[in-house]
């Protein structure tokens, strides 16, 4: 858990990219069934992490998703995609294209600083 | 093309289940690249399209999904999902599990009230 507040939470998914995963913090299925407030911490959230994962590392594209298909939870996958990476240009659900082999920058200053910004910008009530 | 205004469109993705593309107009490769007009238009055509979709098709769960890695155009996926299709509960890019089979109401009435929907509640400058 890399950031809680009333609203939602906010975990690394372990990958061989930088992925996180946004939640809810109450059980609800669908991302429509959310309370107004809810719906914008999670835009903001992921607009947050979007631009600080594309600063930091600086990838060929931001993958944004969320199913819940199995885990009928609202929670939304953010992914900094590298043209190197296993699955490119596929989802990270699709086939495996190689073995993935990207030098990627280190995570725990991203999640450093990410945790600032978080803790700055988001408010919940 | 079932909706077009200033900022978005939106377009049907044939498919065995309900399957639609909202665009940007402007050419934007990452979504927090997009203004706050443009966001807004699409969270807001996504969450009337969820719904739309809930009332109508009654799916197992709705999918939603931002990529771009072959087209990096902003471009959002939402998807009305079933048990029995054939990708679930994968994503629609995963292992195909199944030979489809699921009776989904026809898309032609959903896609009329949904034009109406569209037209009444997004507005763009």
């Amino acid at each position: 858990m890399i950031y809680s507040n009333s609203l939602i939470y906010i975990e690394i998914h372990e990958s061989e990219i930088p992925w996180l995963k946004v939640f809810t913090q109450a059980p609800r299925k669908e991302f429509s069934q959310c309370s107004r407030d809810e719906k914008e911490n999670i835009w903001e959230a992921l607009d947050i992490i979007e631009k600080a994962m594309i600063n930091y590392f600086i990838p060929t594209k931001v993958n944004i998703a969320s199913f819940g298909n199995m885990l009928p939870q609202v929670h939304w996958h953010i992914m900094a995609r590298f043209e190197g990476d296993s699955y490119f240009p596929e989802p990270m659900w699709g086939v495996k294209q190689r073995i993935g082999d990207v030098k990627i920058a280190p995570m725990e200053p991203f999640i450093e600083d990410l945790k600032a910004i978080l803790a700055s910008r988001l408010t919940a009530s």
